[in-house]
């Protein structure tokens, strides 16, 4: 495959992976998982919307749980570096027949909203609502202790070509999934901008959908404990995969599912990434360590459920990736 | 010193350290610092008293809260094995002019009260309400999560004959610390009856006196976020000592102070001493490590301050251990 | 089932479970193993045996690896109070038909090996050699900071008997899980002698083997720093079952398997049982969190696999218990 | 005082800290501690210096150990993003009368070495040669575990000065503490580049010199480890300060000494700070919380001693802090 080139003068600039807004049907149900079990601090809350944020976030939502007929991912959220940024953004999607529009969602500045050519709804904004960030307030530490969004996983059908896209908007490879061989096609890839592993991968499978959006916690033993709470107050069913090591970045993981399906992980340990010259990890799809390091496969349901985006055309995956499963 | 020798058919079965009945002056207070900050589960309260217990205790209460007007360490309590060992037990007071009495504490058996022959209120009970245990009630898990009481530590004024005297009971010597040279004085002794290193640490001081109660946490990790818990919640003054790693008994502790002064202490990582071969650990007075593996030494309040016992006379120590104050 | 009561007066006293003794076919491969990876101490080796112990035990040696042609569990060993247990328990096995023999295995005091009625192959003693125990020698530390022989698991082809057998010799049940229904069958018991979840488990299976032998942990980090360096130094493949939190017992675990197949359990975060009244814990067969608290099922080979016993006429179990495998 | 703004179009691109050249008088026993003691991987050696880095970083080296008849820090090291941006430096520094040379220090490309206004040595360079990163050979772990270099600490004795100079280079404030009152004098600053809560900070004291240089670990546990191991190994004086918890920055810590004295801390738990409205934290000088949350002071000589640039004036501090000591 194709490997994009950093680029470090893209048309606008993107810092970092900022909020997710969820489609979910159980308002109640939804907040009592994320707040009280994974431990996401709520802001406010009305009748038809939550919002929430992790312990190191200084702004006022990273999650948004928006009352639903229907379970999506209603969007994902990016922030850019101020306002001039979303000003370039509009022009270059206006350049590129991509169609957008703006709009201010509670608590947000000016936010560009579009939807990128695979499909995928996106949101830009450079400001929101500031608030005191809650790293010392240790007394309102529950469940794992989340402390900030970390990245977002999507189902993509076309890979090579979903990647390109955001690689020349200045995301950049981290580590990568291919196949074997002179043609071996790209499977899944890790792209950041904001220095660490990842603000968003891109895995093969049918799309668009949101395959999962992920926190990170301060230690294996967080994660550990949210195993244990789930399982001790009714959401064993809800623990999806792990806890593990993922080969791929290197971190301890788990995944479980809320009440709507909709997947989250909670994620500690990678690594820096900032240098210029910081090269893409090639994993081969053979290896049995890329998805997870002490060997135990994912189950089928984590290759192929994910949460779409609504009014959304989806498709099937350009090709079909070899996986292990543990069936 | 002289070493008590292990006894092994002592005249009534102490089974282990079981309850602390602790005189506290807000009651409101006290029990919103051992159930919210510590995270100690409360099994029954009323206006005058709150019961409370670890996460691995079926005994319906670890600890007492008593509301009273003078704050005090109001008796610490034994379990033994059966009725039976209630009996001997009076008869051995008896035969040794000890006395005793018998009381009925609420959610508790036929109890013995007695005060030992150095003015330590003590209580015996063979049975208790049971409750089941809340290890896999991972929900209700709070603070640092406590799981056991697990020893208490005493000042008297007579170390070597307060030893003897529990020794003869049975309980049996794992490490102590004595004056250097062929006379050295024991400054302290740390005994068990359950198989691990201690259910009561015997400290050289003022005496009667609770030093302090002590509770099992699973890891070092739950200790550090008491501290920052305590440090986020108006109980920065509270942390006495610690977070470290005693040389002796190589526990990873804390000490902290309730809201009267009473001492608590968060432990983890002891070891196993039921061998009948097991020799008691000596430590010179002189040794740094024995307080403090990593060499910071206490403060003076740790080596000054106590919980008295109630209407009990105190003596001054024996005699002065030279100790390492953080000055 | 049959529950057995505790029994306070057994024929001879049995301490705990001490060492065992491993037939194994490439005497360096499984040094690397235990002493590299596991992080086993090494206390004496020459070119047919060596010897190792945890870092708290005083005692020359809880783990004896034999040069042999086959690989095999070659006896499971248990301490007795002192030397008069001995001749208490020749006298017991001797009125009971029981064969015995007197032996003098390297670094041991007298040791009365004997051969139970199901086949189990079994060394009694009161005295070994000791070493100071290394505790405080962090620097000696590696692996999983393995710290005491916790206790063995057994495949029995009749656990009810077994059972029965090691009560009548003071072994107290804590947890046991049997069929639903008036006429439910035991297919796993937990005994103890040493006073927490078990020094001996019973699970239904081909017998006589030994299911595994269990190392204590200090925590969960490093069981799963365990499962990193044995990810990254060849043993992906002995990586068997876990982590994960079993509902028994609490613990949380890690199954591995050593260079000639025999399963070796890291374990931590069980609980204390030393009280006359402490009431064994039933678990329904079809109960999953039994096994995994987080619901992960353990693979086949985790219900079918153990070491025989040397020399020793196997049979099946006496009933198929239902159990959930990972298929 | 002043707060300076953040710089987005910097004259020149330094990425981030990088590595630290320390002069050392015992080359083999820096070596030992370094390596066995805190875990660093040693990748290249000779008669004249040890090159080491950790866990995580590609590059050659992030430390440079070298023979010298004093002890000193030799030099520490910034890396800038391409060879575009050196030449952009030595024309910056001609313009501004800083004096600069060019070198090729072993295994690093073209190399800029100047001093800084104040006195600091330092050197930029785009390249260095590369070598895959060790997460995944957790078989090589060692001691702590440390994953990166995360950031130096200097003395200096105009901290304003200083931080404004560094600021104009593009480094961005995070946090602060400073003088109570209208007039208030700021005592020291943390500033990045990278992302994360620093790459520098600036510490009023006599200078310059460095107060440490500060690795990266991934837990708590591991810093605790590194306790035990320093209290095990002939390192117990070494242990200066901690562990503990900074209200600055959130970060738990531990400050050792190498046996020359240079101060090396231990790290985990920041976050991060890419936001272009990430706004500065302001702590006061009289919160005792911004040291050690906890409450636990610092000894005098973690104010006091620091190691020396080579040949290089020193000044005292402007003004004289306030600062809370554990005398």
């Amino acid at each position: 495959m194709p490997i994009p080139k950093h680029v470090f003068d893209p048309p606008f600039n993107i810092i970092r992976s900022s909020h997710v807004v969820l489609d979910v049907t159980d308002l109640k149900a939804s907040r009592a998982f994320y707040e009280t079990t994974v431990g996401l601090h709520v802001e406010d809350a009305d009748d038809s919307a939550v919002y929430l944020r992790g312990s190191e976030e200084h702004q006022h939502h990273s999650m948004v749980l928006r009352k639903a007929t229907t379970a999506a991912c209603n969007r994902i959220g990016f922030k850019v570096g101020n306002e001039g940024d979303i000003d370039k953004a509009a022009s270059f999607f206006s350049e590129n027949g991509i169609r957008y529009t703006f709009a201010e969602p509670p608590f947000q500045g000016r936010t560009l909203q579009f939807t990128d050519p695979f499909g995928f709804r996106i949101e830009l904004y450079a400001t929101m609502e500031k608030r005191p960030h809650l790293l010392r307030r240790y007394d309102l530490y529950r469940g794992c202790h989340p402390q900030r969004l970390d990245h977002f996983n999507i189902f993509a059908a076309e890979v090579q070509g979903t990647m390109d896209f955001y690689a020349r908007l200045g995301f950049r490879l981290t580590e990568y999934a291919e196949e074997d061989g002179p043609n071996g096609r790209i499977a899944a890839a890790w792209l950041h901008r904001k220095g660490n592993v990842h603000d968003l991968a891109i895995t093969n499978g049918k799309g668009p959908r949101l395959h999962h959006v992920c926190y990170w916690v301060p230690t294996a033993m967080n994660v550990l404990h949210l195993c244990d709470v789930m399982a001790s107050s009714g959401y064993l069913k809800n623990l999806e995969r792990g806890p593990g090591r993922h080969g791929i970045s290197n971190a301890f993981f788990l995944y479980v599912r809320d009440p709507d399906g909709h997947r989250l992980e909670l994620y500690t340990s990678d690594y820096f990434t900032v240098d210029h010259d910081h090269e893409p990890l090639r994993w081969s799809l053979t290896d049995p360590r890329r998805q997870t390091l002490w060997g135990a496969p994912a189950p089928r349901s984590w290759f192929e459920e994910g949460s779409p985006f609504p009014a959304t055309e989806m498709r099937e995956a350009a090709f079909e990736a070899q996986v292990i499963v543990a069936d």
